[in-house]
């Protein structure tokens, strides 16, 4: 897929770090095709392999130009990533809009290319007139300098969402199912005898408090393993001090805590 | 409306590098409270100015934390970046709707913070379990190891988005307005008169071409100086060549440009 990942062209790029973690922040969403234009102080450059911290595969098939003409020559959509308006009748796109744009193009087949410029004075205006569009960044007005690998890190994040592929690690999802309202039921019942035998509210106010209960136990959405633990530590508060017995311990094993479980 | 931005809390930071880039990060996208917990190898560190590149007031109202209790006591929702899944039944969000809930919850007047571990180890399973829900990263099976200032800056990118405060600093639109009818087809006019003594169509095939010419033009979405400077083009290809004449150069200021306007 990242066949059709847009291409990212550094224009004149000074330092090796910001060259080094352009690749790394290519690599965290899928892109691997980099363009250097005349790079300066020499390429390579020391440094820059430590700094891309293992994306070595995107700086080693790191393509050189001279200018950026020859740079986007192959491609069919091209765009400027500027922090200042230059007045040029072009589109302006957020980084959300202009990687929507993008995906659509690539989707379409179309090569598409994004220019970053150099570290202290960004692309000439004449490099920015050989773009189709511009892309800008919803930073401060009070302090606006983005640095360069961060600017191809939005990009690439942006793109990896615009192109459907952003799916989420790993889930937060609840790896055990809700318990059943008996199990809650159960465990409201024991939690309200125990609390009435140690004279825990007078007798007139019964009610009230053990609704509030209720309601703070149930903002837990709690698991049956939950209602096991909860159940084993009540047992264990009102039978007082005693022996540690292993059999008491939660365990994150569902056979282990199961032993927990002998209310059920 | 920073004091409603979420507070960056980095867990044993080790690299000034990314210290200051963190500071920067925050200040791109308006964020200014940092707190650290036990920087390896002492605070300040050299070079962590330097790497802020401007952004010292995040830096120097910088907080020093000995633990991670201490530095979350004051807050009331905390949430824990992690690039791993750590078996704990936590809400796991994207940053997106992370930051649309820290948004909605500093709506209401809540303190929020976001922990970041350590640069090779991240969080300890103890840390994200002080927190009350989890952060991840949609980045590639591939290359997931996001460097911790570019963490931060998505973050920080998504909070401004999510607060309503990501506006573009520019906008691309037509800064001139769109020609009147009247002058585009003034434009085609002229153009199919000189195309047509200039002999670039036989008669049968006229009618066709043109109207792809006129399909070409209106791509373009022509502004009144379009047509002016195009028709002042096609005046000086048709008369051949001649002494240059200054009311005839093209200018963007607009009453320079009107002298090149005979045709209106």
């Amino acid at each position: 897929m990242s066949t059709f990942a847009p291409v990212v062209i550094l224009v004149e790029p000074q330092l090796a770090e910001n060259i080094g973690m352009t690749a790394r922040a290519m690599a965290n969403f899928g892109l691997s095709e980099l363009r250097l234009v005349a790079p300066k102080n020499g390429w390579p450059k020391k440094g820059v392999r430590e700094a891309a911290s293992g994306a070595v595969h995107v700086l080693d098939g790191a393509q050189l130009y001279a200018t950026v003409s020859e740079a986007i020559a192959d491609l069919q959509f091209v765009l400027a990533t500027t922090a200042r308006e230059r007045g040029q009748m072009k589109r302006v796109y957020a980084p959300d809009a202009a990687m929507d744009e993008v995906a659509a193009r690539s989707d379409g087949g179309q090569r598409v290319g994004i220019l970053f410029g150099r570290e202290r004075v960004g692309l000439s205006n004449d490099e920015v007139s050989l773009a189709d569009a511009i892309v800008t960044f919803p930073v401060t007005e009070e302090f606006p300098s983005l640095n360069l690998a961060q600017a191809v890190l939005l990009v690439s994040y942006e793109w990896r969402r615009a192109a459907g592929l952003a799916r989420q690690r790993f889930e937060g999802a609840m790896t055990a199912q809700p318990a059943s309202r008996e199990a809650v039921l159960g465990l409201f019942e024991s939690l309200e005898t125990a609390l009435g035998a140690a004279g825990f509210y007078p007798p007139h106010k019964r009610l009230g408090i053990i609704r509030n209960m209720r309601d703070r136990l149930h903002r837990m959405a709690l698991t049956e393993q939950d209602v096991r633990t909860f159940r084993g530590a009540l047992r264990a508060l009102t039978r007082g001090p005693r022996q540690l017995r292993s059999d008491n311990v939660e365990v994150s094993s569902p056979p282990a805590a199961r032993s927990d479980g002998e209310d059920h």
